[in-house]
């Protein structure tokens, strides 16, 4: 999968009450590769309070689509991930944002796909819920879970961009050390505590398998060795 | 895991410009169910601005500790997580977001842990990373990376949260070195390096930031930090 997935999903944000919100939510997406947004009957028009806070992403609030309806917000939709900030008693299945975010991307894959928000004080209607294909909840905390709009528009964004993505990427670092330059450096740093008086060879106890675990652990780079080494000699030239 | 592994996380927001960003960030950890919160050095007090941004989560914001430095936030943590919004141009391996939550909660099983976000406008300094235990970066789109810093707080949260809540690690290894204690470790190293000749104080390149990124990648333990330090003190004696 691939960042192109995410031009074919859009944000749809149902009777918004507060502008700076619209912006704010804008903000959120666009970090996130977004960029469609969609709003039904926001009960205010956008004003500068929304371009203050969408910052970077005023193109976004600037293009975004104002509708009548949820319908016609989901307009040539294929799939619509209504999103709830807590877990609704109501006869509709639920995944948590995470569980359902791969359905999501898959679907982009065929078409256009939605993830709709409800208003800040309520969210969304079972009605509105009931027009989309699935809910996903965020797994707040039961003792508040009152997420802000943005910020609910922000986890999904980015689990929807994860998604798409794929999966994890690997640990950026330098060039691993190979097998053999560790265990140089292992003897190195065995004479080199023998020399300093800290390894007694007739009593070694566990000093090199403790110090073999803390290296071992760290998965030395080969610069890092060399580093290392050129510490021992240093050492070594004042014995 | 469970959520009561929660309450062993801090978040520290260092130098934050606007009092509102601090509310708002506020809010968006009790979402999370993570209550303590750490400000570093705030540019402009807690306000009635940041109050309102903090909604429910006033109590948050209330409670929250105002530090003089990065090292008093820190104080006490076994694990510290810098977060940076992009990925850095810097000798220190890093993970995205969801590839770090599981080591930072581990740790909180251990102890104290703490994630660090810098300033809204140029995030945290290199300097802040290095004192960090690892670093973290949100996955953004790279044409348009710029989260809110509440916005930023909110996915860590929720990946901490979700870690938090998923399935259970093997505990390994022993008792986590506390920051302060490491930060003694470098102190020492480094005069031990400037008394071998290695460090030239004159011009130190970047060896003190390379050794932390690399004792800093391995989590050091209590008992790895006291063999080390004897090490320094055999190599001294010597000098």
């Amino acid at each position: 999968m691939s960042a192109a997935l995410l031009s074919h999903i859009r944000i749809v944000l149902s009777h918004t009450s507060h502008p700076g919100n619209m912006g704010a939510a804008a903000r959120a997406m666009k970090t996130m590769g977004i960029t469609s947004l969609y709003l039904v009957k926001p009960k205010r028009p956008i004003d500068a309070e929304a371009e203050a806070m969408a910052s970077g992403a005023a193109d976004v609030l600037r293009g975004a689509r104002v509708c009548a309806s949820l319908d016609e917000a989901l307009h040539g939709t294929v799939y619509a991930l209504a999103v709830s900030a807590r877990r609704r008693e109501l006869a509709y299945a639920s995944n948590d944002a995470r569980s359902a975010a791969p359905a999501l991307v898959a679907a982009a894959q065929e078409g256009e796909v939605a993830i709709v928000f409800g208003t800040e004080m309520s969210g969304l209607t079972n009605e509105e819920i009931l027009r989309c294909s699935a809910l996903a909840y965020i797994p707040a905390d039961p003792g508040y879970s009152s997420l802000n709009l943005a910020a609910a528009v922000q986890v999904l964004a980015y689990e929807v961009r994860v998604a798409a993505l794929g999966a994890p990427l690997p640990a950026a670092g330098g060039v691993p050390a190979r097998h053999e330059d560790v265990e140089n450096f292992y003897v190195h740093l065995e004479q080199s505590l023998r020399a300093s008086g800290f390894l007694d060879p007739a009593n070694p106890k566990r000093l090199m398998p403790r110090l073999r675990r803390l290296f071992g652990r760290v998965g030395l780079e080969q610069e890092e060795v060399n580093i290392l080494r050129g510490m021992l000699n240093s050492y070594g030239k004042n014995t």
